[in-house]
């Protein structure tokens, strides 16, 4: 029997965000051998959460009876300000407590296998740029927006990120000067003014203003509440969403005059939600950025939903695993 | 005698700014053999500032009595939304009525000779990267703020102009979703908030609104007046220099998020407006962005003041005929 050689070996994958954690085997080949959700309860702070990625960890090496040995090596997509190269978590706007957390090095020595950490949103990108919408495309953005907001640039057909690894923070870009204070410390923040959080956020303040609307539960309102009542024609709901959607639409003027990209990809939670949010934000971008570019710029939805991180972090492994000749 | 190649021959450099032209005649080892400044009269219209760019022409040639065809090429950087690949001006901000000027062709029409078309910060970055501040930094971003606010990218040690060639326009970036209309169609652009226009316009808008200063020739007042009175002790240029420091400090929070680079640098008037305007926008940057890329970051003077435009024009130029492998 040959020997079985490191690349020929899969990764163990893990996408660790805000709210929930996905892992993922998967082959060089991208076949998902295995997968496994669980909850973050990031509030529980590091130690509780480092606690659960072992533990999904160990269930998704027993679901398939192979032993941490057996894997090409372990690679971490992470929600917030990573630094790749030391490995670090450095900060967290989604994670509460993370300040310097060294993650790669606590899964490496727990597993003794080779661990990559990288961000989640520049995981998502490689991931939708090998296996989704952005294939074949050389200069694309892609924005997540889910419970915040996260960015991943691909450059020349390579992922850029940055000096340290942190580049891609487009959600903590200010656009509003006299916008809500943001828990990354910036204030007007796109983050605060799109994501899930601060569509249902907005909601909530309004009636507690006492505007009007159909959405009674207002302590417990989510998102994709809001969405629905939009929908159904409720104008509150409506108004908070247009909002929203004209502030994704500035944000993505500004990329589009700073990156003049082929693409950009919307994921998360809000790529489904095309005729509401992402319709107006693209006229705006028609209407608010240089022609040139704005003509040029394809804006679609993202294509592997919940996937792409994982796929983006065993993507990079492997490119790593190249890199160092292995 | 050997047949001169190319490579050898000089190329003729232009800096079309919103004001001023800049010609230079420049050799491959970044001699400067001419030079000639004109001013723009923008307000003509296209067809004027191009004869003017013309008479430029005609005249450095007559100074070193030379002909086109012992130029390598002619080389221009312009302010706007340039579109290297057709060798269009776009649209630009800076020049009234250009809108998809084929500039590149008529030059090259006029002289036979091969002639290349960029964005004015675009080739300052160049220069900047290859003779003035940026040396060896592999990810920077220059800001040019003068009359109005470019950016030029280098990733990776090389220019990123982008799908169309018009990427870093980090000037028309919106900060402020109420702020006031900017010429390129867009809103709250940085660049009404922080340019050398900005300046002045806020400065005569508050003493029109009955705001005391010791600035007195209300229609007249330039930036440079402004700092002045502001390093003198005058309370209302204080305040408008350290509001236009604040947006500019949101704006580098901004870059610092989105590209975690190595460098900034700020060239155009304002480099030497250290003390008032950089250093509050460098405290701003050390606050409000991500703790890693802004502890990384170094934000320092352009040191090649005028001239970084035509050299990166001439570079951009020499860097084509390698790629055309001439």
């Amino acid at each position: 029997m040959r020997k079985i050689k490191k690349p020929e070996l899969p990764v163990l994958a893990i996408d660790l965000g805000g709210t929930k954690l996905l892992s993922a085997i998967i082959s060089p080949a991208g076949e998902v051998l295995a997968r496994e959700y669980c909850f973050v309860f990031a509030d529980e702070g590091p130690q509780s959460v480092i606690e659960r990625i072992f533990s999904s960890i160990n269930s998704i090496l027993w679901q398939i009876s192979i032993e941490p040995s057996q894997l090409n090596s372990i690679s971490i997509a992470a929600a917030g300000a990573i630094d790749t190269e030391k490995g670090l978590v450095t900060s967290s706007p989604h994670l509460p407590g993370w300040h310097n957390i060294p993650l790669r090095d606590m899964v490496k020595e727990k597993y003794s296998v080779n661990t990559y950490l990288i961000n989640d949103a520049s995981a998502a990108v490689l991931g939708e740029h090998h296996f989704g919408a952005g294939q074949g495309i050389n200069n694309l953005i892609l924005l997540t927006i889910g419970t915040g907001i996260g960015g991943g640039i691909i450059i020349d057909g390579k992922l850029y990120s940055g000096t340290n690894g942190t580049a891609g923070e487009i959600g903590h870009m200010t656009i509003s000067t006299n916008g809500p204070k943001c828990t990354c410390g910036n204030v007007g923040c796109l983050e605060m003014l799109v994501s899930g959080k601060a569509i249902a956020r907005e909601t909530i303040k309004r009636i507690r203003q006492g505007e009007k609307s159909s959405l009674v539960n207002v302590n417990d309102i989510t998102a994709e509440e809001v969405l629905k009542a939009a929908q159904d024609g409720d104008f509150l709901a409506s108004k908070v969403i247009f909002k929203a959607a004209t502030c994704l639409g500035i944000g993505m003027v500004n990329i589009v005059n700073i990156f003049n990209p082929e693409m950009i990809i919307i994921g998360g939670g809000a790529a489904n939600m095309g005729n509401l949010l992402i319709n107006p934000a693209k006229q705006i971008v028609r209407e608010k950025a240089f022609q040139l570019p704005a003509n040029t710029v394809q804006i679609v939805p993202a294509q592997l939903g919940n996937d792409a991180g994982v796929f983006g972090a065993a993507i990079f492994a492997f490119q790593q695993n190249l890199k160092r000749g292995e």
